[in-house]
């Protein structure tokens, strides 16, 4: 079974650090082992990247073109502004979860449009750790079935 | 440990019924059993309603305050035009999380804003009965976190 | 051959003593009366129902889904309010021809945008008690059809 | 009693060879056909002209003020340009009913808004041939009244 | 001299257990209380009903026609969104004074445009008591005034 | 206990011959008589000032800083274009009670907006001269509590 | 000393019988021979055209080029819609007055935006007859000043 | 026969020295002069004030009420923003002549929309002097017809 | 081979001597000898129009439908008007390449909408007269390939 | 060389006493003072004044056309709604330094846009009694250039 | 003489295998091959890059200024987001061809706007291979013309 | 004491030859240098760094965290459009110091919004080299303030 494909976007290396009364003080790598163990227990591998570079993910997304089998992504400031995000996901039709840590229609107006959304299967939102995790499990459930 | 509320809006009576182009076949009956399901392995207790009625939600929420300990809710369409079942959510300050079957964002441009959004702790959406219980799982540990 | 469901929608019943100057003297038992002859004009049966809540216009056209042949409605204020009508109509897929007694177009702007548009089959609106008449024929023709 | 002026705006030859998704197999003169029936029927007599010139059909309204009793009208593209055909209207006070073959609300948004709306008495839209004899039936209805 | 019908609208039967920082701890009984002791001292009767439901709020509006001499109303959540309530003081003329606890002008956007003002005599707001017994004087001086 | 401070903004004191289908035939004198009857009986001192420039009021309700106890004011005009008063009011921190003669929700759309409703406790508006004396009551229990 | 051309647009044929409450009892024929006693006044000769095509009026323009020194317009509907008349005098750069009966600012929304006005020198608007004869004097004394 | 008041709004003693590429070299002193010219040879009276503030433009004209016949206003920069001036030429009913010295639909979109202009009689713009004379012949005109 | 159809929208007759700074001193003698020329190399034939009127435009691809292989149009003024052109074209299905001499996204901002745009196969614009010939070496290859 | 005139707008006499929260306790003395001192290290007069009327400050701006070498300005509340000033600043060109203490963009939206910007030379906005001293440097070298 | 500089934007390398119902199977092989054919035929040099990242086609733009001749450039997703490439084109002053293989008027409203069109010569869209090799033809001729 | 990170954004490279009438004959090493002799004035330690890439820029603010003290930074075009490097100074709580050579208000209307401002300290704009060294003696200020 092909590899689920996590990234991380631009300024998530920072957590824990990066304005805790929005984030709290979770880390990446908290969230990366959280994950690993996840994927075991749904008999799923992945690969994780974090990148604060639009083209990066653009190119890491085309690489996996047939390679991965879906992509679990938190596209963090990328989601309002990445038109080449949203193509890439197109382009490849890799079936795509988008997960957020915090519930972005609780914060700015700019942060309440997704231009990844209507490309991706569904999105999860405003748990913190649990949205990756959740989202995983969704990430695996859909490739299993196809 | 108190028990979590679940709400079915308007329409979702008809499911497995309706568009099946959007929807597919399941039905509310299987929505249900399959939350049972996963309420047994998350250790908790379920309620479950449908209603059509926008003030029937709204007296439901108000009257399980401080009596449910979290409410997972479908608001269909009344996710886009009540602010009655977000003042309630308010009011009781029920920890909330917010589920769509289908990807709202992928949808006609009125579904991609949620009134209730804003005042729920997160969303899980586009991932059919799995947004339920991936939701379900969600509300259960922000229950338990207290 | 199936009925046709009639569906007068909120304040319809305080027709013809309310605001005489864009209503008229008109009352709902002369539009249901026309309505019954114009039934037995077209050889339809018709069932009339007036309700001021929008849950119980949803779950009336929920039932009718399959007994129903088509569905006649003046949404009235729900025209511009209501997405839960609007998905009834789609759920049940009820052919639908929607009527106005006033032209709504020549009213307050909030009044020129109907949510129940885009999944009727089509609208008259403009000519009082004929908007009734006319939209049953119309209703008629579409049934028989098929 | 005086005839009603029925005029079909622009690309309305094409009819029945033109975007037969949307329109289907219909032609004008099927149209016209029918209205000759409906205005027997009704008792009535009808003028009918086809034009695709915006300033011809501001004229022709204009040539019939005092003359036609009614006037319907499919303006067709028109309907959502033409301050001038809308001020034919008022100029001449000419009661008209406005025709549209589809459902004008289930199409691209700037076919949702009429210019012609605000000064007609009402519409019929979405019935194909039917709009027209609805609507003829409509007219002669409002020109009986007075 | 006719009685002065009061409405609570949605939510309010969880005041003073309800967001405390924006309404305080006040509760519905005791506005009613103040408002029993205004209308004795104004020499009007009061009949006072709490609703969640908008049809239910829409239905007693049209039964009042007639029989009260004015609307003391908080439409709460509803303010925004109703159309047939609106609709419902327009069709029973029933002079109306449209009350709010918190200044809804200071709060999110979405609260600024009030749907019912436009038909209402006149408002208070952002008084929290006395927005109630405030706009009840007013309410009887308009009755009074014929 | 400090005064009160009773501003009427611009135009005002043409009142009584100025648009008398939408104001009536009140005059300022008889406004102020009432507001001077309605101060004795509450118990309070007022001061009342009629301008119609905008920078005398900022001017005013600067210099009443520590003086006055509240602020009752009819913007007038003002009320939709005033940025500077509504800072005066903010710099000042004297708790203000928003007046209209009129019900400026049932007027032209650019009436809809006050600029100085969010940094006021409350309005008062519609009802002629009783928004006056409602709005001083206001005031007065607002100064009385603190 | 070059003609001015005067252009009366669409349905300004109908002047004197239409919507007598905006535009008086005025005919064309009043308006064409103040018009050319103005110009007797002015010492400029005139051509006059009415014409209700909009691809007309673009015409005249075209042909004008170099033989008429300044243009008197009132073009009516078109003012709202028009780009190609805009364009037409952009073109030819023909000095142009553009005149209107009424107040075109106190009448609906979208009569407020002028196409033509942003390539005209002028306008003259609301003074019935008077704007035409005033519009004339400002053509004929830009057309002396070259 | 009353005289027609002329008022020159904000920095327009500047003129002739201000953006000589928008005004030309026309001082007020030459406008003023050709307004008594034009004024005797219309045989009215008049008077002019310049103010750079909106406050006492709104006395001034409400000071003139019943005293002034007319008037001629260039509201300059508070055109689009001063409701006070808007309300003082309603309350006091004067007919009033709008008059611009530029195209104000020629420059930048916020100087598009006029305040003044829905309340005034009508307008005269870009034609330098020639806006104040031909504007005050309009305002003479429409004081004689009463 | 079918011809391809070559319509030049209004005032292009006027090019040459028209806003020079925007098209240069190109005569549309000069397009037409060029676009046959290029016809020539493409081994394909042309027919060439001119039209200021929307309805001449209209009915001159109405007539061409099933004559002409494609269409070549220059809408000019029409692009952002004109939704009767836009429906002839989609009636009509003809291959349709649209053409601008000058970029209309570097003008002002209501030439930057073309309402032709989204039912033709391509544009070409910014080029002077290359816009055509480039346009028509692209209708003559969509020709080519049915 | 000429002096530099520096005008505080509406409401900064209430500095230090005001939003203690946003502005600090910075008084208009103190911000004064510094000033004075930053203007003898960069060898250059200044002439301050405070003023809460627009009229005055058009006028004072006005005043000294020709005699003041630049303008440093906090137009404070006027910044968002003043024609006015921005006229006065383009009709006497002064070389114009527009200041604010606090982040006008981190505030309401209203406060993001500044009607004296495009016509100002530049900016400084957040840094409290720096924002002055440092426009003031500005200015002063503005004026050295010439 | 120098080179022209082809640029394909983010996603393109993956074209063939992306969206084949929106932009068929053409490679980008095919497209580059194509290109150097008609480089060739025109007797230009053409470099060809292909790139994700915004930044690094920024500094190729930057790094061809005085090196070559005019830019042929498919921006793709950065079309519509990026303000640095249009920047880039101006700052360069580079000659610039915009190209898109699919209409992008036809597609997402998003899609419709082009931060690059107001600073390139021209466009050229819809027309697949076509786009590029005719773009290429007319960076050829500016290139020529100096 | 801890360094202050100076940033310029894309294109900034190619100052002195891009559009001169925009930036003036200024390079990026004239501002370098005139940066280095203000610090060493205000007896700060600067670190510069010029890059065309958001996520470049993202990364070295992300590095700077608990290293630098302050961020001096020209966004260039990513003012307009970076949400990442808005989250890239909000996740590192470096005080932010905005610049910019133009006054970026008084050019086309997208560059009137800044993404970086609302999270800024300040900014400083319009004054050429002078925006950089102002703004990095506001920013020598907040450092030392702490």
């Amino acid at each position: 079974m092909p590899k689920i494909l996590v990234i991380h976007g631009p300024n998530l290396n920072l957590l824990g650090e990066r304005e805790v009364d929005v984030y709290g003080k979770l880390t990446i790598d908290e969230i990366n082992s959280a994950l690993e163990k996840t994927a075991k227990e749904e008999g799923v591998e992945i690969e994780i990247v974090q990148s604060n570079h639009e083209g990066e993910i653009v190119e890491l997304i085309g690489k996996n073109k047939g390679k991965a089998g879906a992509l679990l992504i938190n596209p963090a400031a990328y989601t309002h502004t990445s038109v080449a995000i949203r193509d890439a996901i197109s382009a490849t039709k890799l079936p795509t979860v988008e997960v957020h840590l915090s519930n972005i229609y609780a914060r700015e107006e700019f942060r309440h449009t997704s231009l990844v959304a209507p490309v991706a299967k569904g999105q999860v939102s405003g748990f913190g750790l649990h949205s990756y995790t959740l989202g995983l499990k969704a990430a695996a459930s859909i490739m299993r079935k196809g």
